[in-house]
């Protein structure tokens, strides 16, 4: 194996894994752990270990003397017959990330991020959220016992800011452009020394790298053909394709699955770009969704995803508000009850399927947080409620 | 291994196992399936496994060719070393039942309920609850895809209604008295052969033993002296103890732990008995909780929790609703948000330990569900969020 360092994605210039770097100080794109090419799964790993324990060839940097886990990952992956049934596909399956810690994908991240910064020597941890990632790090610097600085927006309202400080960070609601915030924060970080945790930090692409490794198992290593992931930042996206890059590269699967972008149609820098042939992307301006959490104007990954989407014959597309809350409410059908961001690939499933996902594929969704994360939104559904007398019980059955 | 059958929990009177009967039919008490004493455990079984899977030697009566599956149990045994240290015990861990799929612990009974159900031929199921398990009924339910009613309170509000009805049952808000409710949802049932798998019918007790095997694994078998419980109407509590009597049973571990029931102050009618040395439990009168989901003044297994106290040497206390938010805040500050319910065994703790649970004790605490579905008690916390300018941020750091 190489030698393991970071180095950008874009002008391939490398730096010690050691700086906590967010990006690459060249050309301001985003910075990546050098793949990991070979290794095995640790099948002595019980159900209750960490993935990165089960995975641990894939985490060679980790210090095995820091150990912090809320239980992150190993989520379930879920049939969903009826959709491959009526789409003539040969399988669906949904990866359930509303089962973590702060019940979204962010925790695998997170656990990866924080145990890095403690390693290096950092006390001090925080991020720029909305919403899932201010939760998840908020949760694991308690853990971890490290001083959290989480930045949110200025107006923000108290039952979104609540559930975040309910963990105990310094919540700053900082008033002005939200793009510029995540700029200074790495700044900040680098004067300050506090490990800024951001969306698309090599340690959080590193613990979404989870995400691939997990549906490879389940899936008995017969991958999926197309694996659709809700994209914001591009953090996540990165991380599921590194994943399977490397399960490949160390033969432990005969494919790698196309990734597939997926995005709100209010809110769709990368997929714009992409569906425009263009090689960068640009910031998408005002935006409306009804997901938040893939609402990122000027995604800090979107080059490289873009970069990605090239190599991995990928696809990108975007689902309308409308699209979203029906998959939302179809997705609750089966069992999951996803916030909007992570109803969107089964939305794409509909859109993508005959033209450009063949029949007979197989698809793997996958979902972002819980829905009562963002449960104002469950307004928007007609749902069926009747308020009866208990007089009236048997005979309304 | 003895016939499995249904027995009564007060007067031995057996029925058989199909009859989906909820309570004995001689005396109105809780029905038990037999206590399976031989075993063990499926090692086979992967992490991506159901725990029925895994324990699949404790649940015989399961049809192998019925598998419905969310996702549920095998959720992380966290410790708190702070609290231990604190006290001065030798280990305190928290069972964080929220990284269930429906993000309470319900959701063990639930799966194993509907696949009795169905194996009894039923294509209709119902409960009636108040939030957790109607949530937890209404997942499992579409799930299976089974006809699904949900009995809930009249005045329940929509944002209430909403994150159970967004899973597609029949919901059907009932004004008038919830217990009367509760029979008559029996009655109903048996009338229109609709399966109601309420809070403390056999096979949800079934779910519940997973919670206690889990631990016995959790703590390699060294299993705590004492496990913490939060109880309403009993349910949670019979199939914990009942868990570890079977693993005992069995062999594979060498003690049960004594097990404690903590209620709030607010409403404790099974607390309130024991603490009088009473026999029987007296439905509570009106009651006043910040933990609605151990809210039930009148609980159907409130007359075996009191017999399983006595059998095991068990524990009951009260905790205020000042100490529950204290908890809350208190396990969130560790990284587990859970709703105010889910707090209560650590509260206990604080008031139990040096005088009934003696210095270098190890203690359990079982949470319930997640601190997402209760939100508006966050308003009660006094939480740190300041809204600066994105000019400042450097200083305030």
């Amino acid at each position: 194996m190489n030698e393991i360092i970071q180095s950008c994605t874009s002008c391939n210039h490398t730096t010690n894994l050691a700086e906590c770097y967010p990006r690459c100080p060249i050309c301001n794109e985003p910075l990546n752990v050098s793949l990991i090419e070979s290794g095995s799964i640790n099948y002595e790993a019980t159900w209750s270990d960490p993935f990165y324990i089960r995975y641990r060839d894939f985490y060679p940097y980790l210090d095995n003397t820091i150990k912090i886990s809320l239980g992150e990952g190993l989520t379930p992956l879920m049939p969903l017959e009826n959709v491959a049934k009526e789409l003539n596909l040969s399988s669906v399956y949904v990866k359930n990330e509303t089962l973590n810690p702060t019940w979204s994908f962010k925790d695998r991240g997170s656990v990866i991020g924080v145990m890095h910064a403690i390693k290096n020597g950092y006390s001090k941890i925080g991020t720029v959220s909305t919403g899932n990632m201010a939760a998840s790090i908020a949760a694991y610097g308690a853990k971890a016992g490290l001083k959290t600085y989480i930045f949110v927006k200025g107006d923000m309202l108290p039952e979104k800011v609540n559930p975040i400080a309910i963990y105990g960070p310094k919540v700053l609601q900082v008033k002005g452009e939200y793009s510029v915030l995540y700029e200074q924060s790495l700044q900040i970080g680098q004067e300050k020394h506090i490990a800024f945790i951001n969306s698309d930090v090599p340690m959080r692409i590193e613990g979404s790298k989870s995400i691939a490794y997990e549906i490879c198992e389940q899936t008995g290593f017969n991958v999926p053909d197309f694996v659709i992931i809700p994209t914001s930042a591009g953090g996540n996206f990165r991380g599921i394709v590194k994943g399977f890059v490397e399960f490949y590269k160390a033969g432990i699967i005969k494919k790698i699955p196309r990734p597939v972008c997926v995005q709100s149609a209010g809110c769709a820098p990368i997929a714009k770009a992409f569906l425009n042939n263009e090689d960068t992307i640009s910031h998408f301006g005002n935006t409306s969704t009804i997901a938040p959490a893939i609402g990122n104007p000027n995604p800090p990954s979107g080059n490289e995803v873009l970069r990605l989407l090239k190599r991995y014959l990928g696809l990108a597309v975007t689902v309308t508000n409308c699209e979203i809350i029906k998959a939302q409410k179809q997705l609750a059908s089966y069992g999951v009850f996803s916030q909007p961001a992570g109803a969107v690939p089964l939305a794409a499933l509909y859109k993508l399927t005959d033209e450009l996902i063949p029949h007979d594929s197989s698809v793997a969704l996958v979902t972002t947080g819980g829905g009562l994360k963002d449960s104002s939104v469950l307004g928007k559904h007609k749902l069926d409620a009747e308020v009866i007398n208990i007089s009236e019980l048997s005979y309304k059955l």
